[in-house]
């Protein structure tokens, strides 16, 4: 399931998010849409990224979900090509009958994906 | 805040979660209560595991909260002492009137706090 056109990626958080939404990087710091749309068309060049896999899709109430995947990202971060395999928590909240990304935190690029069978 | 006893820590995911319960490690890898469990008791000597700074703390709905903090653990890790200070995403439901931990992503050790000021 390839969701995410390359050119119209960077800039999916700041259309599509809560005005709190963070993203949670690998290391632990945090990024807002806005940062994270520079981030992505300054250092990354993102060949492919899509959903590999998704372990869990749950309402955690009628208005939230908590869905959890395996994302296979293809990118070019400062030079440094890299085929990750991270796998990402994400909180989604229907605003005014919109749903919108209200948090994600992604693991580091190397997960095992037959640890969840 | 030293939330966590080091002689009760390894078993409190055991006692205090839902059954589906899932922590992601720094790797993206999942671990259940019951591995969490026998990975601290053998590879893992906690010296120290306590809450640094709560950053966000928000009820999703009247059962469900995302709670994001910065941790603060001390341990050894199959000989190699390490001094971490990672970014937790977790999630609590309210179950039979009684709060049990749903999900845990921990990201790796070295996030830098002042990036949530």
């Amino acid at each position: 399931m390839n969701l995410l056109i390359p050119k119209k990626w960077p800039h999916f958080f700041v259309g599509n998010a809560t005005p709190d939404f963070l993203f949670i990087r690998p290391s632990g710091n945090p990024i807002d849409a806005k940062g994270f749309e520079q981030m992505i068309t300054g250092d990354i060049v993102q060949e492919k990224a899509e959903i590999t896999k998704i372990h869990r899709f749950e309402f955690l109430s009628d208005n939230i979900v908590m869905c959890i995947f395996t994302l296979g990202s293809k990118f070019t971060y400062k030079g440094t090509p890299n085929d990750d395999l991270p796998t990402v928590t994400s909180i989604f909240k229907k605003v005014n009958n919109v749903w919108k990304i209200h948090w994600m935190q992604r693991s580091t690029g190397n997960s095992d994906l037959s640890l969840w069978d």
